[in-house]
């Protein structure tokens, strides 16, 4: 039996790393992403494991026996100001089930958030050879540091990524635990739960620009205000989901130029997350929001850059994985996960642990530590019926 | 005769002073001002004037006989990525109508723009004894710098900020020179222009308090999204505007937290500025936004601070020194000048020079160098009427 106690201890030291007065941050390739890369090699260690480093950056703990392995474990880095749990729950409880099971690999895959570079999902979709490679390394934080220096930097060499899917086949299938990111599992009464697919979602980058002017002296009808157009299309995204509450519209980012008091801002870029079960629904709200925009430019001046900055339909996880944990109640979740990518390429599924207030990606986040032991034996007991 | 050279010349060794490749950007207290009150010093050694400063660190560059005097001027700091001729145009039209009125003094007023802490108009509000000295010594920048530091960084004595009225009763007057903010006089087809008085004026602070959540799970109903709130505010300031172009309504400035990818914002700072000639639809507007403000916070979960910034309801310039002016045209102008600060004081007024596009706050800003000298020269008639 996987306890409280245990899991409470594989975290200890951990949590120290990246926390901060507004909680913790641990984005990739950083220092404080080395600093838990170092805990994940003490529990690799301790739990019998050889630490290896694929093309991506991602850190796999495998056993002496050749592969393919059954997998688990999920992330180590954070959002910005994020909780203790997103992430770091899926691999501790990995490491405890891989105690038990000797067959049983644990990963954790690099750049999960992907809150630095807007690339999140890095290390999955690098193995499953979705990831557009020119495009990410070229990208830049904002700083204005390029990734693929920040890889370097962090000893992961950029030129080699392209390489990363020819590890996949060394994965039979993976099982990812992490925390209900909503109040589902606490509405159903459920310390766990079996997770049915991932909801369809999309990401908008949205870029429009105007012309710098005085505020306090331009009249109305010579003005191209950046931020008046921003405010008028994100209300409009939020009015077009409607009252649909499996319909998540947020405006998540934005970044007014100059930002000063007395100018007309001269540009905005802002981005928009949308996710819901049906991808019909979601690809109806993108293309009225794009007419929508179109409208918006012609009538202010300012002109609208609309971009899917990244778009996944969705999917549903693998029949016998499902099976493997048929006594968890079944649900489906909003957020992209790792899990949901190798999904597209091999047999994949989730285990949710009950998250009493749904918050996360902030320090609220919180997890009562006896419903993670019950996911975490959940978990050990779905490896070993499918191992 | 005032010529266009002449303003050229004198413009040409301060117009390299903080510029880059988005426009000129001369914050208060920054090496880049230091240069520029560096020029303003060589230009009244040529004018044979002696500097001063006063304790809120403006420049008066007087003449040997005592006071008190008639004064012209305006500024050297600038916005952040700003134009060329705001302010300055005015400072270099003061050395040349000084240099033929022997007693007349050039004032450069501290900090006019309060780009940097948000301190509009600083060194005349402390000329006039208008300025809450421990708010705004206390103020800090984008980089956290304290304003009583930063001044002290200058070479200014923040403790003796208190003491700049006793230099108030050093002048009988003050005519500001200045770029037209607008296209108004560029519609009465005239180089320059007399100003009326200055509109009614007020700076919003609004404050957005939700609280982050993963922006892909957390669903509808339990969230208390920031930035959605305050996208729904800037539009209902923008929409109680209504179509009259005489009222100017403009979200500024705004900063999101955490401002990433997949979070609920949980905060959003946003400054709103409102102007109009009349006072008491200003107060209309203002009242009527709070209110919807209330409503919002009522039905979204976010507690919204409403704070009046800054409020400033107009002025009427002196009825002689607009008779000494009276064969320029007449208009109200938009904007904050240190003109109408004194204005609450002492006799002032101010002459416009006519801007082609309305452009300024911007490196786009411009001027037809003829037009300024027309205007200096009205300047140097209207200051020889009045001494």
């Amino acid at each position: 039996m996987i306890t409280a106690a245990e899991l409470r201890d594989r975290l200890a030291a951990l949590e120290p790393i990246g926390l901060g007065a507004d909680g913790t941050t641990r984005l990739a390739w950083t220092p404080e992403l080395a600093a838990a890369e170092a805990w994940f090699a003490d529990q690799a260690r301790a739990a019998g494991r050889r630490v290896e480093r694929d093309p991506a950056g991602s850190l796999w703990a495998v056993p002496d026996a050749d592969g393919p392995w059954w997998a688990t474990g999920s992330h180590v880095d954070s959002v910005r100001a994020g909780g203790r749990f997103d992430g770091p729950l899926g691999v501790a409880a990995g490491f405890a089930v891989a105690e038990r099971l000797p067959g049983v690999a644990v990963l954790a895959f690099a750049d999960e958030e992907g809150a630095r570079f807007n690339t999140p999902t890095f290390g999955s979709r690098a193995l499953t050879g979705r990831l557009d490679l020119a495009d990410v390394l070229a990208r830049r934080d904002d700083d204005g540091t390029v990734l693929a220096d920040a890889m370097r930097g962090a000893g992961v060499d950029p030129d080699a990524l392209g390489d990363a899917p020819s590890w996949l086949p060394r994965l039979r299938g993976f099982v990812e635990l992490h925390i209900d990111q909503t109040r589902d599992l606490e509405r159903l009464d459920a310390p766990a739960g079996a997770v049915r697919g991932l909801a369809s979602r999309l990401r908008l980058a949205l870029t429009f620009s105007g012309r710098a002017d005085h505020a306090g002296t331009t009249r109305r009808d010579e003005r191209r205000d950046a931020l008046a157009a921003a405010a008028r299309l994100i209300v409009a995204a939020d009015d077009l989901a409607g009252d649909d509450r499996d319909v998540l519209v947020t405006a998540t980012r934005l970044l007014v130029e100059p930002n000063a008091f007395t100018t007309v801002p001269s540009s905005v870029r802002a981005w928009i997350d949308a996710r819901t079960p049906d991808p019909a629904r979601l690809e109806a709200w993108r293309d009225t929001l794009a007419v929508r925009a179109a409208g918006l430019a012609a009538t202010t001046g300012v002109e609208i850059g609309f971009v899917v900055a990244s778009h996944s339909p969705g999917v549903t996880f693998d029949a016998d994985v499902r099976a493997a944990m048929s006594d968890l109640p079944e649900l489906v979740c909003f957020a992209g996960h790792d899990a949901g990518v190798l999904a597209t390429r091999i047999p994949a599924g989730m285990v949710f642990v009950r998250n009493p207030t749904g918050v996360s990606h902030a320090p609220e986040e919180e997890v009562d530590m006896e419903d993670a032991a019950v996911a975490a034996n959940a978990l050990l007991a779905t490896l070993e019926r499918l191992a």
